[in-house]
């Protein structure tokens, strides 16, 4: 097979990057860090620098290894989890792989009784509580992974009143069908378990220092008063140590569709049935919070003509283990972007606009590294961040092109994966775009689906709270027909190289393909004079949005009567910001483009758009959130969801204690919403009124 | 005496402008908008508009009128307090003149023994409560108007525990040594009241509507949820009817700086001593809140070669009555600018920028008509105003101008006063730099003396909220030797045309200067090819303010040291910024000003540098106070207090209950203040790291 220059390059770093654990805080993270700064100097970059913060992580403690136990009514611990994973052929020597973990766990010991709570969402809590009347208060709680956050459901578990949570992955969320577990396959082994974050941060960034970068001289607060850490004991197991949990548990069967695919009869606990019926569970978590020195590595490539417009690409550098997947598969790609970008300068080019690129530290500890860097520079990129691209694991599954992006940025990249090649075998002389038009059609026209930012990743801070138009792109599975989550090894010992190479890009074109787009994105973004955003597309989307939401209020038509609740103001809006876009991008055909102010002028009201959807107040108890467009879900915070004001205050409302003050919040954020796209069609319109 | 242009076309308008009422709400104020929108239209503007919103307001009841009596110990009213004030010459024939009353008090008849609170300060109420043992809960007490906003007596009177609070004027804070009472002199008649809103809104605007815009669809929360609003009866009587309420009280003597100059012996309080020793103070408060209409008129000069850059000159057109000092000497000054801008045009003018032109609506009630627009229009003016000037009473006394800015417009200020000629008589040849300077030294340096921004006026939301560098100029009086508050006719009937006629400015030299003044910054902002703004004299400015907060850190040396107080990080941050701006403005001085995007750079980097010390966050329980260098002071709303975070963390903490907590948000405020200096400093660097 003949490799492009892209895919050797690409394959020598992507290997080494994953060669040992890059933890965050670690000294290994710190030396890739300065690997990645010397490199970048070389590619050519104008300046490369280590920003560090002092943000608060978590780590087992080395001495006092987490577990959990099944005590006997002696307390005689009779059966306990394993201390850590099976590690794969070829890193037998490996040291500092850190065991899986919930990140930021309370410490404690507590016994009880367990009871499984399916995935741990809102909803199955509600069924446990309201349909089965089964009270967690008190209890020891046992989830699956999958379908939210983790961090979702140990608030939702928080909120029952359970003293623990025990996450574990079930064969049917991490198992694909018909595939071997690794290292024969990519399926996770049952000795496998996801380590990850268990925060509750709602983008704050560092617990201490919500708000304000945690620079040295910065007041941290008391780890009381810190944001987002759960007041309970949490800790991930792999389905061989789920089983002996699980397979002995007493009280009723639970419905159907809670149960996974291991070789039990699932009950949903209290307790246990076997033994002498007393056997509790016991967590055993020793995990300590720690203010530790992460770095970011930051270049920049100085804009030739606007300087002062700024085009970020980063993604996160620290993995919890080899990062096989997340991030270096996608670290990598940034990578050799800078190295294109650095051949480029060399020939004479030099972007019109100023590029950034980032390594962040510390993503998965709650998207710290590049939450704090956004929060030391929010003013500056507010003025001039034109957009954010994030990089992180490029590929994910082996189907098709997968796009997160904020409306504005659609025709962009419908047109930039138009000019890249499928990589799918078979496919020669196709493009990207048919390729992946032909595997996953939007539900809405004839194009591929591209879906809404949720979070999870490294550009919650530059989407979410500051306003900066942003999308993200990597390879997936089909989301229609694989209904597994995330990948099966995501966050185990078993994200090596040779996962990738063997089974979900053995030629590499997948991820080269992921690259082109990425990197098709910032240089359009940096290059092109007028600036390649499409407001009309943010319009029809608005409309589905709007419509999308009314929808679910009608779903209340006796309480919307009684209330007085009516969505016109918010469907007005949105159609003067249809016709106002449409006008704007017609004045745009007519633009003199010789006309370097009155280009600036057309840029800046692109640029400013997605800030317009910002309000400083943020939403109902998440002040970092404050695009009123979208926020993840107040429910899992990987989903996006659109006018979320609106959609909180609508959630279970029946249940409201108040109505009256529930369908005023209702109404209330109707409003908001209604007057926030009023404001920004405002910003599209001939400047003087 | 040879009249200038200016002054004759101004008096003409402002004698027509302060003929009737124009209270905000009214037919008068609506009509006065029409014509003030067809006037400026024919002075030649683009475009004029009349901009509603719809704003919680408060009037009297008109059958039910509010007064204070004296009951005797049967329940009689043996006195009652005047319900107008008796009407000046030539306005007998005037109807609707809206009688002396605090807008926004609580509806109430509450009846109660009496207590004097002094100016009803912070520190009177310490005072009382801390040293003389009196205890003002469920009692009625009565304030002299003067020293700080009534808003924050009425504030400080709730705290107490008082169920209502009558405001009075003593003739030691509205009456000038050796002048007469109105008409014979520019004293307040001891018939005369002050009216007044009595709101504690800290920057939100129409109390139903916090943060966003009061228009038709917007939603409004209840009255018990809305911002501001006293829960105690308040009212405003003149010194006549003062004496009737204090003469006869019981209690203590005052200490002898709390004695006004009532011929009469202060007591303190509770009760009274004559008749049966049993008489009470009744209030009888009726007045209403209603959502009430109100129009701001918007005149627009489109900018020639950066019509995305404004520049707005503002200031309100509603009256407590006539407003013949506040607004009209102000407002009409605004009319005169419009109408010179509109003859340069004629003459085929047009400036750089573009000019915006307001007369706001219901600034009376809470500076309503300003924020709701600033609210409306946040994020165009966030992303393009340069520079807000604001345009209320132009003269409040007769001895020299008055200043009040962000020091990025110090320097202006003191160039286009070099170019104005002193209006004062006997200084012909000399101008009003001149004037001013030899009248009101700066104690720092050798020039005029210009003080912060505090609040009160309708440059707040421009300036505290949205950080737009904004600036006031008016006439004033001696700071140093006139000793009473504001002017003594201030929101009476008594402010009249005649006043300034008579008084404060016969040949209306000092009206034009202030107008000069007003108009060159506006002119000179919105003409200037580079902004005429300057960093350098912010860096003073902090240094000063930083030193300042330092030192009143210090009178706690023992907790200073116990708690780990350091003020390094803030110094290091004004230092920083101080060496950062010197080098932009020597960086700006080599500058080519031919290249268009290269000063569009440097302009944005100056406009966005108020923006810089805001924060999202705002200010500790005042969201709408966004601007972490000025805001007004917590304990009088017409104060400005620098690093105001820092300053109220400090206030009175050695009477905290928790002083470990205390100190620690002390700790909190100069991180917050130190990062946002560092950030500030951060957009004035090269644009590229």
């Amino acid at each position: 097979m003949k490799m492009s220059f892209f895919i050797r390059t690409y394959l020598e770093k992507y290997r080494i990057f994953t060669r040992l654990p890059h933890l965050a805080g670690s000294q290994q993270n710190l030396d890739l860090a300065k690997q990645i700064r010397d490199e970048w100097m070389e590619f050519g970059l104008d300046s490369v620098e280590l920003v560090p913060y002092d943000v608060l992580l978590s780590y087992p403690n080395k001495t006092n290894p987490n577990y959990i136990s099944i005590v006997d009514h002696l307390g005689t611990e009779i059966f306990n989890t394993s201390l850590a994973e099976p590690v794969p052929e070829g890193y037998e020597d490996v040291t500092d792989i850190v065991p899986p973990y919930s990140a930021f766990s309370a410490k404690g010991q507590p016994e009880d009784e367990l009871v499984y709570v399916n995935y741990g969402r809102t909803e199955d809590f509600f069924k446990l509580e309201r349909e089965l009347g089964i009270n967690c208060s008190g209890k020891i709680v046992i989830a699956r992974y999958g379908k939210i956050f983790r961090g979702n459901k140990v608030k939702n578990a928080m909120l029952a009143g359970a003293k623990g949570i025990v996450l574990f992955s079930d064969p049917a969320d991490y198992c694909a069908d018909g595939v071997e577990p690794y290292p024969d396959g990519w399926n996770l082994p049952g000795g496998g378990a996801q380590r990850g974050n268990v925060l509750n941060l709602n983008g704050a960034g560092d617990p201490l220092t919500p708000g304000y970068p945690a620079k040295e001289y910065t007041y941290r607060s008391s780890l009381e008063d810190a944001v987002g850490l759960p007041k309970i004991p949490v800790h991930p197991i792999g389905y061989h140590d789920a089983v002996h949990l699980l397979q002995h548990m007493g009280g009723p069967h639970p419905p159907d569709n809670w149960k996974g695919s291991l070789n039990i009869s699932y009950r949903i606990g209290p307790g246990f049935t076997d033994g002498l019926n007393q056997n509790k569970v016991r967590m055993n978590i020793h995990t300590n919070n720690q203010v530790t020195r992460i770095y970011n590595v930051i270049g920049w490539i100085r804009g030739a003509v606007e300087p002062d417009r700024y085009v970020i690409l980063g993604g996160h550098r620290d993995a919890w283990v080899f990062g096989g997947i997340d991030p270096v598969s996608g670290a990598a790609v940034v990578h050799e972007n800078v190295r294109a970008a650095g051949k480029l300068m060399k020939k004479g080019w030099r972007p019109r606009r100023t590029l950034i690129f980032a390594s962040w530290d510390a993503e998965e500890f709650g998207l710290l590294g590049s939450t704090e860097w956004a929060e030391d520079h929010a003013r500056v990129l507010q003025e001039r961040a034109v957009a954010y691209i994030n990089a992180d694991s490029a590929i994910e599954g082996m189907y098709t092109l997968r796009v997160d992006c904020t409306p504005s940025l659609h025709t962009l990249v419908y047109d930039i994966t138009k000019k890249v090649s499928s990589p799918e075998e078979g496919e020669e002389g196709m493009t990207l775009y048919q390729s992946w038009h032909k595997r996953d059609n939007s539900t809405e026209r004839d194009a591929p689906w591209i879906s809404k930012l949720g979070s999870g990743s490294d550009f919650e801070a530059y989407f979410i709270r500051l306003g900066i138009a942003s999308g993200r792109a990597r390879y997936t599975k089909n989301r229609k027909t694989e209904r597994y989550s995330s990948y099966p090894v995501y966050h185990s010992v078993y994200e090596t190289y040779e996962i990738v190479e063997r089974f979900y890009d053995p030629s590499f074109r997948r991820l080269e393909a992921v690259a082109r787009v990425r990197g098709g994105l910032i240089f359009s973004l940096a290059d092109s004079p007028v600036l390649p955003l499409d407001c009309v597309e943010y319009a029809m989307s608005l409309t589905k949005y709007a419509n999308s939401i009314y929808q679910l209020a009608l779903k209340h038509p006796a309480a919307m009567q009684q209330h007085s609740v009516s969505f016109d103001s918010l469907f007005f809006a949105v159609e003067n910001f249809t016709v106002v876009a449409r006008d704007f991008h017609q004045r745009l055909d007519q633009l003199d483009t010789s006309n370097a102010l009155a280009v600036r002028m057309v840029n800046d009201q692109l640029m400013y758009l997605e800030r317009a959807f910002t309000d400083p107040l943020g939403l109902p108890g998440r002040p970092f959130y404050r695009h009123i467009i979208f926020a993840p879900s107040s429910h899992n915070k990987y989903a996006g969801e659109s006018f979320p004001g609106i959609y909180d205050a609508l959630f279970d409302i029946e249940n409201a204690v108040d109505w009256q003050k529930a369908w005023d919040e209702v109404k209330r954020q109707i409003s908001i919403a209604a007057f926030t796209v009023n404001a920004a069609a405002e910003t599209l319109k001939p400047v003087v009124s």
